[in-house]
């Protein structure tokens, strides 16, 4: 039965989404708590590292679906759910169902460490594995099997790598080699997710996202990928919530 | 027989897609030259206006292809075409099909006033129909004929309108009314394109673009929509050949 409680951290918008597959989007936002990574420059570490342990609420479906509906009103028809990890949550098919009865799509984005049935009711996913600067160690066989999953139900998926240096961008090069025919995103890295002053960031931010397209234009093992920056970073700096 | 010339005006890259439905995307570029509108702030006049006349080649599909790999080399596997307006060229199917026996996808981008049989091989089209403010009238019938041409044979294409201001707003509201299972783009214009400081002009593109976000978040008309810039402004400028 539909009744399960979900670790809710953040329920905003609507805004747009900013980066990946569908940059742009004007989406309302959730974000669950809980992640099986801890990234060494996560910008959305109080989802896992504690300092946002206050905010968490378990939430059922239809309880999620109420607050977005009183903040979002007749304004949305497209949900994003991020993290943390949502791939932690293995009832999370209760949300994705409701929405979808309710006539509105769902993205999703994950790492690819954990494999949900309810990955293939997902309008959008992303798969993000963490580059060597993450500190993270990347679980090929379970992205092997979860790559293999989606795109044998042809499901809309996308791969999206953060780059931060020239070892991120061999490791995306890796990965767009491994799985050739995924559409493949590459993203340039906020590596100051903690100034506060937006002009300095803006400054910042178009450099290293000039870096990355300058970089990847005189590649000849990146040919048919796609590079994005992360555009609410750009317009509203590193504030939570929009 | 495949030795039909088109007039090419401009041909470069590898470079970024700055703007649409494949935003970001490593792409060569290939401008050709006239188109049946002229709008009142075109950011490629020189493709109508007579002042890059001399810049003008007669080239068959063969002569452009080996100019893409001349200086393209094998960095690429993706070309956009645009123009002025490239449905101005009956046998254009010449160099798309060229380009797929060599594994390299097409995009192209037109306002959606002349059908094309060749419509329907590109990978990624996007129907640009120009607002109020550009002087242009659209035809409504032609559109129509269009979309359903396309949205039939299940092609990969999207609806892109540049939105200047209100009476814009209110256009591509009713765009999307008119189309509403298309894909649908809102791009903030760019409203200086002689403005030579970037980054005068990189204030104002980002100043263009929150209004824009702004007034779409709050509209329950343009929900399922995205709102994107044009990204190789905000990088480059409003510089020829990026």
């Amino acid at each position: 039965m539909a009744n399960s409680r979900f670790p809710v951290i953040e329920i905003f918008g609507p805004t747009i989404q900013g980066e990946g597959m569908v940059i742009g989007q004007k989406t309302m936002f959730v974000r669950t708590a809980g992640c099986d990574y801890q990234c060494s420059w996560c910008d959305s570490a109080f989802t896992w590292n504690g300092t946002g342990k206050a905010d968490i609420r378990m939430l059922t479906a239809e309880e999620i679906e109420a607050q977005l509906r009183d903040i979002g009103g007749d304004t949305y028809s497209h949900v994003t759910i991020s993290g943390g990890n949502p791939a932690l949550l293995r009832q999370l098919n209760e949300l994705i169902e409701l929405l979808h009865s309710l006539g509105i799509s769902v993205a999703l984005e994950t790492q690819g460490s954990i494999w949900q049935d309810w990955f293939l009711q997902i309008d959008e996913l992303t798969l993000s594995p963490k580059p060597p600067s993450s500190g993270m160690t990347t679980d090929w066989d379970q992205l092997d099997l979860i790559v293999v999953n989606l795109a044998g139900q042809k499901r809309n998926f996308s791969l999206k790598v953060v780059v931060f240096d020239e070892t991120d961008l061999q490791y995306a090069a890796d990965v767009h080699e491994r799985y050739k025919q995924v559409p493949f995103f590459l993203q340039a890295g906020n590596d100051d997710v903690h100034e506060q002053d937006s002009a300095l960031l803006l400054n910042r931010l178009i450099e290293r996202y000039k870096w990355l397209v300058d970089t990847v234009i005189a590649s000849s093992e990146l040919t048919n990928v796609r590079v994005l920056p992360q555009l609410h970073a750009w317009l509203w700096g590193n504030k939570r919530g929009k």
